[in-house]
C-alpha cells in the first residue's frame, strides 16, 4: 500500500489558518471593505488601526533615520516593533504578502533590547542595527518556523537554525518579525504558490507584485517594513522593486551571507548563484544594509562568503555613466522609455556627470545560457517536490517555460562556462574601454505587468549571468501622457512585438512605478551604491 | 595521407638550441666542472661571472630592500637587470630552471625605465615595483614568446598578449626577464618535461626541485630571481618552496590575476581553480607582491578577479595559532617533525602567541575529491595534447596516477560540490570554534624527495580544495640528528608506511630544507601574511 499523500489543499488550509491566528484580533481590519479598491496604498493610515505615534514611526522615515531615532531613544524598540508588526499585519490583510509571522517573538526581543541598552543612560553602546525591524523573504531560515518557500512538502518542518544572514542581523541588533511570500519554484515574476496564494500589488491589484521576492515588495510599498531582504538569481530582488516602486540592490554573489537559504535547484548546481540583498524605501538604506554587513567581521557566519570589506570609498569627482537605452532583445515600453529619458535629461544637465552611450553585446545569447545554467539538471527536481503533495504548477511557472528546458551534460556545463568566461571578458572590456563607473539602463522593458505575464528577465538576468551588482531606483510612475504606440516601435522581432503589445496605455497600468537600473562592476558593490546615490540625488532631487 | 607529425625530439632539440642561443657567450660557465657537485648553491658567486656589484645586488637583499635601493637610485634599473639576467643564466646552466629567456627585452626596458624616472632628479614618482626584476612560471603568457608549458604541441606559437598578471606587473614598473620550467601536465612534483627536460634542485641534485613551479624554486634558491610568480592548484607553489627552502604563498583564488595563464585542464572545468602567487627569499616579499597587486585598481586586468582590497590590517595582539601535527593521512618524517617541534617550542615561549592543538577532519576524503575535481573529464585531454607530438608521459605523471582517474558526470560534479560545501562548513567551524587566526602545520609529510617520488599532496591540496590561502616558511634543513626511525611510527596504514619508508636518514637528504606551512581563512590573505610575519620573526629570529 502506498503511503497516503497529504495534499496541498489540506496543508494550505491549515497553514493559512495558523497564519491568520498569528494576527491579533484587534489588529484585524475589515478587508471586505477594500476588496474592490485596486489601489490600497492609503489604507494603512486610513483604516484606523495605527495610533498617531505608530503612524509617524512607520510613515515618516527611512531605516537610516529610524535607526538614528532608535539609538537616540526617541522611541523604545518595543514601540517601533509593535508599530511595524501592526502595519505588516495590515499589509498582509490587504495584499497577502507574508508567510511566517512571528510578531510575538519580535516584541519579546524588542523588550529585551530595551532593557539591555538604554540609550538615555549612555551605558552599553547599541549594536549597529539596534532595534531596527527587518523582514525576510521566506527562503531564509528563522529558527522555529517553516522555510516552506510556498511548497506543501516543506510545511510543518520548522528550521532548527537561523540562516547565516538572519543570525548575523540578530547579532547586529536587528529585530526580525516576519517572512514574506514568493512564487512556487522561487523563479517567477508572480509571487504565487499553492500554500499561501498570491501576493497582490498594493498600487494596482490587477498588476503583479513581482517575484520572486514579491511579498517583500508589497510589504515595503505599504511601509509594513522599511528594510527587507530578498534573493536574486535572475531578477528576484529587482523585479518586485520595479513593481512596487522601491529600491532594491542585487549585490555580487557571496558578499551578503547566503548560507542556510533554501533554494529549490538541486544541491551542487552552482553555476549561477543566488545572492541575498536589501530592498528598501531609500537608496541609503540599501547602503546601510550592505555597509553594516561588510563592516562586520562576517566571514564567520558562512563558509561561502566572499569577504570584501567596506572601505568608505569616495566616488570620483566626475562620474562616467554608460547609458544603454535597451538590451537589444526587448524594446522598452513608452513609460519605461519616458522614465529613462527623464533621468538622462536631468543627468545631462549636471556638470559632475558624463554620459556615454553603450550597447550591451549578445544579451539574448547570454540570457539563453543563464536559463541553461538554471536548469542544468532539467526540471525533474521541481516536479518531484511538487508531486509530494500533488500540487499543480502555478500559471507563471508554466508561462516562463523553465520546466521544459532540457538538462545538460558535464561537457555542456563546461561549454557554458567557456562562453560565460568569454562574455565576462567582453563586458570587462566594455567597462574598461569606456572607463565606466556604472551603466544606467531600464530594469525591464516594461513596468509591472498584468498577472502571470512577466516571463522575460533579460534586463536583470544579464547581470546575474555576469555577477555584476545592480540597483533599482524608482523615478516616476505611469502617467496619462504614456500612450501606447505602434507595434512597429518594437525593433527586435516577433518576440519583442508580443511583449511590447502588452502595453495598452496608462489606463491598465495606473499606479505602476517606473524605475531605472544602475549596474556596477563585479565586486565593486560599494562603488555602485555611491555612484547610484549621486544619480538618485540628481534624478529624484533628494 | 596523414599529415606528418613533428615529434617532440626534433621540437625539443630546436627549442633548446634557441634557448642556449639566448645566453650571451660571455655569460656561459664551464658547467662540466660542476657536473659531479650535488650542491651547486655556491657556484653563482664562485664561478667568476658576476662582478662585485652584481654579487652584492643579487646576494645581499630581498626584493623589498632592493626596491628601496632602486627607488633611491643606488643602482640603475639596468645594472640590477643585468645582474639578475646574468645570475639567472648561471642558474639555468646549473639546474635547467628556465624556459623562455628574454634578457634583451628586459635590459632594453630597464634602460627606458632609467630614462623615464631619474630617482635623483625627484621628477616623476616611480611606480610601485619600479625596476624590480620578476620571473614568471612558463604558463604565464609573455608577448612574443611561447607559452609551451613544456609540451611540444605549443612550441613556436608565440603569445600575442601578455597574461593579465604580466601586463599588470609591467604597469606596476617591474622588469620581466625570463620564464621558468614546470612538469608536463603542470600537475606533478617534478619539473620535468619532454621539451626542456628536468629542473634540478641546486641544494641536492639527487632530490626533486619540486613542482609544478620547480623552475622558479631552483632559480630563487640560487638568487637568479628574488621574486617569482607561480601557480598552485594542489601545491604547485608550496611544494617547490619546500624543496628549495624559499617562501611561497598560495593566495585565495581570484585575488591575484590569473587571466591568460595556460593550464592544461579542459576549458570550463573550474571546480578547483589554479591561483597565482609569489615565491621569494623573504616573507615580506610575498606580502610586497600581494599588497602591490591588491592596492592597485586591478579589476580591469582580468574578468575573473575577486577584488579584495589591501586594507593595512593590524594583526591582533595575541595571535591564536591552531597547530596540526599531521593531516591524519601521512605521518611526517623525522626531520619534518623536528622542524615543526622546533618552531612550536619557539612560539610557546612567546607571550603574544597562543597555541591551540587542532585535528584536520577527513583530509583523505577531501583530497580524493580534489583529485576527482582535477580529472572531471578523465585524462583524454592530456593524452590528446601529448599525442600531437608523440611524446611519452613523464615518470612523475605516471606515478601520481592522475591519468587513470575516471571522469565523472554532471551529477557526479554536483555531488562533489555538495561534499565540498559540507567540508567548507566543517573547516569554518574549526576556525570559528577555536577562534583561530591561522593554522600551523607541515607543508608536506616529508622534505624534498628523490626524483619522481613526490606523489602525494594532501598537506597542500586540502587548502586548494577549500580555497584557503597558505604560506610556506623555511625553518631549517635536514641535519645529522634526523635519523630514520622505525616504520611503526607511520600511524595511518600501509600507504603511509610506504611513504614514511622513503626517509632513509640524513645522508640521502643532505641539504634538504625543512619548512612549515601557515594557513589562513579564505580571503583573509592579508591577515595571513601579517600573522605569518609574526611567526617568521619568532621562529627565524628575523
Amino acid at each position: 500500500m502506498l503511503p497516503e499523500i497529504k495534499t496541498y489543499h489540506a496543508i494550505a488550509a491549515e497553514k493559512r489558518a495558523q497564519q491568520w491566528g498569528k494576527i491579533p484580533k484587534n489588529w484585524r481590519i475589515p478587508t471586505e471593505r477594500f476588496h474592490n479598491d485596486t489601489n490600497v496604498m492609503d489604507i494603512p493610515l486610513t483604516c484606523g488601526l495605527l495610533n498617531e505615534t505608530e503612524s509617524i514611526i512607520t510613515s515618516n522615515y527611512d531605516a537610516t533615520t529610524l535607526l538614528e531615532k532608535l539609538k537616540a531613544g526617541v522611541w523604545s524598540v518595543e514601540q517601533v516593533t509593535v508599530a511595524f508588526c501592526k502595519r505588516a499585519a495590515i499589509a498582509q490583510q490587504l495584499t497577502n504578502c507574508l508567510t511566517e509571522i512571528f510578531f510575538d517573538d519580535a516584541i519579546e526581543r524588542a523588550k529585551k533590547l530595551d532593557l539591555e541598552y538604554d540609550p538615555k543612560s549612555r551605558g552599553k553602546a547599541p549594536p549597529p542595527l539596534f532595534g531596527l525591524p527587518i523582514s525576510l523573504k521566506d527562503s531564509f531560515q528563522f529558527c522555529g518556523y517553516d522555510t516552506s518557500t510556498g511548497l506543501g512538502c516543506y510545511v510543518d518542518k520548522p528550521a532548527e537554525d537561523n540562516s547565516a544572514l538572519a543570525a548575523m542581523l540578530i547579532d547586529l541588533g536587528a529585530v526580525l518579525y516576519c517572512k514574506t511570500n514568493l512564487p512556487q519554484s522561487i523563479m517567477t515574476g508572480d509571487s504565487d504558490n499553492n500554500v499561501f496564494g498570491r501576493t497582490l500589488n498594493p498600487r494596482n491589484k490587477l498588476l503583479t507584485a513581482g517575484g520572486s521576492t514579491g511579498g517583500e515588495g508589497a510589504l515595503l510599498a505599504l511601509r509594513g517594513s522599511l528594510l527587507g531582504v530578498g534573493t536574486d538569481i535572475g531578477g528576484s530582488i529587482r523585479v518586485p522593486s520595479v513593481c512596487n516602486g522601491i529600491y532594491g540592490l542585487r549585490p555580487s554573489v557571496g558578499l551578503v551571507r547566503h548560507g542556510g537559504v533554501r533554494d529549490l535547484t538541486p544541491p551542487g548546481t552552482d553555476g549561477i548563484r543566488s545572492t541575498a540583498g536589501p530592498m528598501a524605501t531609500s537608496l541609503r538604506d540599501c547602503s546601510l544594509f550592505l555597509k553594516s554587513i561588510l563592516q562586520a567581521d562576517t566571514w564567520m557566519y558562512d563558509s561561502t562568503s566572499i569577504s570584501i570589506p567596506w572601505v568608505d570609498l569616495k566616488p570620483r569627482h566626475k562620474l562616467r555613466i554608460g547609458v544603454a537605452l535597451d538590451d537589444g532583445v526587448y524594446t522598452p515600453s513608452p513609460p519605461v522609455r519616458r522614465g529613462l529619458k527623464q533621468a538622462i535629461d536631468l543627468l545631462r544637465g549636471n556638470n559632475d556627470i558624463q554620459l556615454i552611450p553603450v550597447n550591451l553585446p549578445d544579451v539574448k545569447l547570454h540570457c539563453q545560457d543563464l536559463v541553461s545554467y538554471l536548469a542544468l539538471s532539467g526540471s525533474h527536481h521541481y516536479y518531484e517536490q511538487f508531486a509530494r503533495t500533488n500540487e499543480p504548477v502555478i500559471p507563471s511557472l508554466k508561462a516562463i517555460g523553465l520546466l521544459s528546458v532540457p538538462g545538460t551534460t558535464l561537457q555542456g556545463l563546461f561549454d557554458l562556462n567557456v562562453r560565460r568566461a568569454e562574455a565576462a571578458k567582453t563586458y570587462l572590456k566594455l567597462f574598461r574601454d569606456h572607463d565606466l563607473d556604472v551603466i544606467l539602463m531600464p530594469p525591464a522593458p516594461h513596468t509591472a505587468l498584468p498577472l502571470d505575464c512577466w516571463t522575460k528577465a533579460t534586463y536583470t538576468g544579464l547581470w546575474n549571468y555576469l555577477d555584476y551588482p545592480a540597483i533599482v531606483i524608482p523615478v516616476d510612475q505611469v502617467r496619462d501622457i504614456d500612450s501606447a504606440d505602434d507595434l512597429s516601435n518594437a525593433k527586435f522581432g516577433p518576440d519583442d512585438e508580443r511583449l511590447y503589445s502588452l502595453y495598452t496605455g496608462p489606463e491598465q497600468y495606473r499606479g505602476a512605478p517606473v524605475s531605472i537600473q544602475v549596474v556596477g562592476y563585479r565586486h565593486k558593490d560599494e562603488a555602485l551604491t555611491k555612484a547610484a546615490a549621486v544619480l538618485d540625488s540628481i534624478i529624484n532631487k533628494i
